[in-house]
């Protein structure tokens, strides 16, 4: 039987990885990576950092394939995510049936938590279905939890809920029934929606890396520092990651 | 300055700690212990096992306190969690107060992620306000990323939201604008409400320890054997604690 880990790596600092974690990347035979391009050349070096440093028990070979290129502003959300995912499972597929070997042991390894927002789980799933692999998952921390942290605040208040949604969700609206929104996948600076509203906000970017920036306060006092952070930062390093955590006050 | 450590160390499984976490533990002079008396006596050998194995850098003292009880049934539940938060505030103060020295670093364990559903963070910025301590949160692992794990599930469906909540809250109704809901901290099998309709239920109990227990599928086809499982697992053990995922189908 062959066999992929799907390994959550945390979101940046190689600290966040878990003893399971080092573990699972000391039982894998072959790494698979689609590789993302020169924009996220940190997030690859940070990879092979994390390969060099933990996955030391045993010889190992890394099969290396481009990532499928993402349509930046489509029209139909969901088709295009489904587009995406299907080249991007078309691609996997193609590694793990022509590289890994009877009996043994692949691994993906998944930025943050591969439960949150990430499709490597439901890509394998699929490809296990028609090759007959066994799957094993490895929790990791996700940056919503190195964003509360850094911070020090619970993502809930007491006794209420915590809605966890994407940008494109929240600019719909600020979610029914929630009482703290948690905000990945913002492209598009939407907490500027609400920066009339007494909202408070705790933002951060490169969660857990050397670059990684903290503001929070009242959203209209410190959300004009957020956007000139955030686009000076995007501008120099070509790229951001950034999650956010709002409530009303 | 003093220094306090709020340090998540997941669930149960001891290899979810992270390398951020095991440096914590070795930076810490003395932990300060709320015992939780008798029932939980299989989390006071864990969180041991965890100093024992991780915390080997440095001598450290252990402070233990017994924690304060909390009302099983309250009528007001907030002033029933203000009073108990009180009571922890003021048990962990003393504590802190006589047995941490100047330049030292205390630390504090919190089971799963102190960001969720745990009141160590907010106690102890209510004592590092009068006292003037220093604060650093370690994320860790939560319960609900290793049900999520175990089950080899994301949290979110495609481009949707995840509402977490507990199980007073969700008693009160479906979370409206939620899609995938997690619920934390339900005495009551409040699932149960949701049984006669077309819901899917991803459940675990004491997730990452020896005893865990997963179900999963329809609701309604499997919500007896939850409650058989979990009636029968909380007589043995004295205990249960148990997380879970349920959207609509």
């Amino acid at each position: 039987m062959k066999k992929i880990l799907i390994i959550g790596i945390g979101p940046g600092d190689p600290r966040h990885v878990t003893l399971e974690a080092i573990e699972a990347l000391n039982r894998v035979d072959v790494f698979f990576v689609l590789e993302k391009g020169a924009v996220k050349r940190d997030m690859v070096a940070l990879r092979h950092e994390i390969l060099q440093r933990f996955a030391t028990g045993r010889p190992h070979r890394v099969v290396e394939a481009p990532s499928p290129p993402r349509e930046r502003t489509p029209a139909d959300y969901l088709a295009c995510v489904d587009d995406l995912n299907r080249d991007k499972q078309a691609a996997f597929e193609r590694m793990i049936v022509g590289e890994l070997g009877e009996g043994q042991c692949g691994g993906i390894l998944a930025w943050g938590d591969p439960a949150l927002y990430d499709s490597t789980i439901r890509n394998v799933e699929a490809i296990a279905a028609r090759n007959g692999l066994e799957i094993e998952v490895i929790p990791g921390i996700s940056a919503i939890q190195v964003l509360a942290a850094r911070h020090r605040i619970t993502l809930n208040r007491i006794g209420q809920s915590v809605h966890i949604t994407t940008g494109r969700r929240l600019a719909e609206g600020w979610p029914e029934a929630a009482d703290s929104v948690v905000v990945m996948l913002d492209g598009e600076e939407t907490y500027n929606r609400f920066a009339d509203q007494d909202v408070e906000i705790y933002w951060g970017a490169y969660l857990g890396t050397q670059d990684e920036i903290l503001i929070a306060g009242r959203l209209k006092e410190v959300v004009a520092e957020i956007n000139r952070r955030r686009a000076a930062a995007r501008a120099a390093k070509g790229w951001i990651m950034d999650t956010y955590l709002m409530r009303r006050v």
